[in-house]
């Protein structure tokens, strides 16, 4: 029996990022991870400092995914809501957790700096919650259930994944092969179709990029058995050569055509 | 009275962005773009090539907002399903545009390439969608109601973005402010939350940076009324200098914290 779909949702919390101010950065990072980890990144979603939004996404997610990550909202000021938007998607009270507290008050004293109110607000957690490692600037994260909150800023999102990441069950880990080819997409289109569909489990994918003023196309093929995945490669060369290209794999970087 | 919220959604169609194979670049173009205009960008969805994902996506977001623009999987490739899906998401046929057909046959005949029947599904659109001018690679996107479908390739997206734009009616243009200081979160968060008390019309953002070392705090005042921002600035920098901190406006741009 094949092992399952292991799927994941991510969703990204901030106003910074839906008004253009601050790119995000963490859903690449986020996808790469949960993909080398055999896990399937489903989908994504970007809501504003909103409770409605933020809970909407999160029951929405939480049913649908094995995993959800979050990821922003949780510092120390008024527009940080996280926490608590995610203790009501869960109807569960929002309190001081001990062990937060702990770390807050071993950080603040040993770095000298006041743990006031303001920055208690980082040791509250929906009642219950398992504290996610933060050793970057301390304030930990959590999970509830199968829903992972994160920080926004980049550094400490990726210290506090790497602390989830041993605790996260994959599916079998998805292999990918690129070949390139100079010709255009609409060219390739119609052959590359007939291999999909002699290949139903592996997911073949069609890039276009422009290199020297040429059209080319990446061809990506994805699926867990790699025999598979050679075999289809073996008929994606002949087939682009039958069709006058000469396929380049690994294919050289392409300028993408953007 | 006041002029209406205008709000949209972006819906990110594409298994290479959730496999981490490619990073978008597309929310943060649009999101600037739209905030110029005096829109809202009020959520983002990321969905892979599944026909299921992109039609919830489309009928959840375009009921809930004014505008929704799909980027991504318009091209001629198996793999490109997004036409067709936003067709089954309004109930409507699924047919050549002759209009767009005359575009496709003018183009490849003139650069003397073929234009087979993969190329031709570039040709397709709901029945009745307005055609959206693409200047860089002449096959078009559409418009179906408040549903805008662009391509996914950055430069392609951006001159459909600017065809489009003149047609957008935003609401009033939503100004910024931003003011540095190396002071750290906690420390500005209590006197910040009594100035959004005081200003419940602007939107207070609060974002962490580190530079040489020292933590700092970059915060962003946003408003429609230019008058409310001066003043709350004055005060915020009253408040910021009484905490013992220089504030830096227009500030240096701090190094991101990740």
């Amino acid at each position: 029996m094949p092992e399952p779909v292991v799927t994941a949702a991510v969703i990204v919390i901030g106003n910074e990022i839906l008004s253009g101010r601050t790119k995000d950065v963490n859903v690449a990072y986020l996808a790469r991870q949960l993909t080398a980890l055999g896990i399937v990144l489903a989908e994504v979603r970007m809501v504003r400092d909103d409770e409605r939004a933020i809970i909407a996404a999160v029951n929405a997610l939480r049913a649908q995914h094995d995993y959800v990550f979050t990821t922003g909202g949780i510092g120390p000021t008024h527009d940080d809501i996280t926490c608590e938007a995610v203790a009501r998607a869960f109807g569960l009270p929002y309190r001081i957790n001990p062990e937060a507290e702990r770390i807050l008050v071993d950080f603040y004293r040993d770095t000298g700096r006041e743990l006031n109110e303001a920055r208690m607000r980082m040791a509250h957690t929906p009642e219950g919650a398992t504290l996610i490692d933060n050793p970057v600037s301390r304030a930990p994260g959590f999970r509830v259930e199968n829903v992972h909150v994160l920080a926004g800023i980049p550094a400490v999102m990726r210290a506090m994944f790497e602390s989830v990441a041993p605790t996260l069950k994959g599916g079998r880990t998805v292999k990918s092969r690129e070949v390139a080819v100079l010709l255009g997409e609409g060219d390739v289109a119609a052959r590359l179709e007939g291999l999909q569909e002699r290949y139903p489990a592996l997911e073949i994918g069609s890039y276009p990029f422009v290199r020297d003023g040429s059209f080319g196309t990446t061809l990506v093929l994805r699926g867990t058995d790699e025999a598979e995945i050679d075999s289809a490669a073996g008929e994606l060369c002949t087939i682009l050569r039958e069709l006058g290209g000469e396929p380049e794999s690994p294919p050289a970087p392409p300028a993408p055509v953007g």
